[in-house]
């Protein structure tokens, strides 16, 4: 299979998971308003890094499809509490209006509340028995030290401004840290040992690192229709950005840097590792 | 031990685990938003259920500790996203400001977020051989088709009116989903049998439905000193309580009458029942 060709078979398999995802009996409108943002479409990457991750290892995946689209959950409950007014004030996403545009704000805040509790709910139903392990490095990346911490900091600079430190920081928990949870999930459901869990941690954190400064520099050089969200939107708002602090042409060089230190930390896979090596060095292609 | 003395020996547990629940590291403010909500005091009553549930077949409670910490860290994340200007709007919660008049909104949404992924890393960090189905029992009760399905009915019924069956929806997820997930996890952590567990979910079903019906009475006939929350907000937001749709004389009837059926069903736990008993009783003679 091509490259292209496996990455839509992963993300076929994790459309399809999706799609019986939230249960029939959640009420109404909560259960539209939380398929209207889960099903909007998507590269699915935060998925597809898990069912890579997982298959460097062990070829039968069915047994981690709950858990990709857990991440998957938590990733759009993330998107949706972040677009809130209140928050980053979000009209555009994935090319359609915001979960709260349509639903209302008390229930895309609730929408939001209750896709990350049904990722739990996901994890805690599976048998694996690796899955204490898988849940418990999501709620470590996805919580107060993880995700959350990077939002805090990241609404924080938008108002008092941020420097090199602050940015590294909203960047490495912000956004590497939800990367590096399906890549260390992924590996520790596939079994495995603590020099492949470290590696993976490696890979995640600097491809992590790679796509958000990838993604600022999209922001200023790309357009609405291309992305499906707002543009130029970070230097509107005085966003702590790697273009920002650091110029267009640094963060092209530092974006490049942590391409191929990830895919550097992917050695010990041998042979295994080619998915996720050119998955890294696509993306980067795009701000070349 | 009296019951009073009981109680407070269990809250003062609750609330030294508490006192360093969030961790150090977290960022600020969002650290300070989650201590200033999660350490407001209160009666502790979803961790003590919790702590007594354990005892009835456990005298050593520092293992079910965490798990009760993580009860009340998901109780607070509801009320902090509850207390928001786009869900009850609520100005005072436990006698102070609430969260988001206090850091603001963006902040307030974050704390809520941070308290539930919190909560999940607390219980994934222990090593008790029932954690992961404790976890799993409170994922399900707080979520989808538990509380935050509640709170999605409350939040319709505010808008189109509520009957009878939409009150008892919002009752039994909103509340007692939230009083049964800690009967029901003491049980499980202290190795209850199939019938004990049982025993503990009608427990906790019926003493949910008791305890709403009596805050429903409450916010009708007390003041908001002796509550510590605004008072009379329910009838002046047309929301669905027991008291509008059956009137105040019925809904004293129906409190006591599901206080019984809690009472009763703890029948199989012999005489360590005592305090569980005693604490549905005294919620009851509030309103009497």
């Amino acid at each position: 299979m091509s490259y292209n060709e496996q990455y839509d078979f992963y993300r076929k398999a994790v459309e399809e998971t999706l799609q019986t995802a939230v249960p029939g009996d959640v009420p109404q409108p909560l259960q539209d308003a939380m398929r209207y943002s889960l099903l909007a479409g998507g590269k699915r990457l935060r998925p597809v890094l898990l069912l890579a991750s997982y298959a460097m290892l062990n070829d039968d995946l069915t047994d981690a499809l709950p858990f990709a689209a857990a991440l998957e959950m938590v990733h759009t409950y993330s998107l949706i509490h972040d677009d809130l007014p209140a928050m980053d004030n979000d009209d555009l996403r994935r090319g359609r209006p915001t979960c709260h545009k349509v639903y209302g704000e008390g229930m895309a805040v609730l929408a939001g509340d209750g896709l990350l509790s049904l990722a739990f709910e996901t994890m805690a139903e599976s048998r694996h028995p690796k899955a204490f392990e898988a849940l418990k490095e999501l709620a470590m990346r996805c919580g107060t030290r993880g995700m959350v911490a990077g939002q805090c900091k990241d609404l924080q600079a938008e108002e008092t401004g941020g420097d090199a430190e602050t940015l590294q920081y909203i960047h490495l928990h912000k956004t590497a840290d939800l990367l590096t949870a399906p890549v260390v999930m992924g590996l520790i459901l596939a079994g495995a040992d603590e020099n492949q869990l470290a590696a993976g941690r490696e890979f995640g954190k600097n491809l992590g690192m790679a796509f958000q400064i990838i993604d600022d520099i999209l922001d200023e050089t790309s357009d609405a229709k291309t992305l499906g969200k707002t543009v130029g939107k970070d230097a509107a708002e005085n966003k702590c950005t790697w273009t920002r602090v650091y110029g267009l042409d640094k963060a092209r060089e530092d974006a490049a840097s942590y391409t191929e230190k990830a895919v550097n930390s992917l050695e010990i896979f041998g042979n295994r590792e080619n998915f996720l090596k050119i998955l890294a060095q696509r993306a980067l292609v795009r701000v070349q």
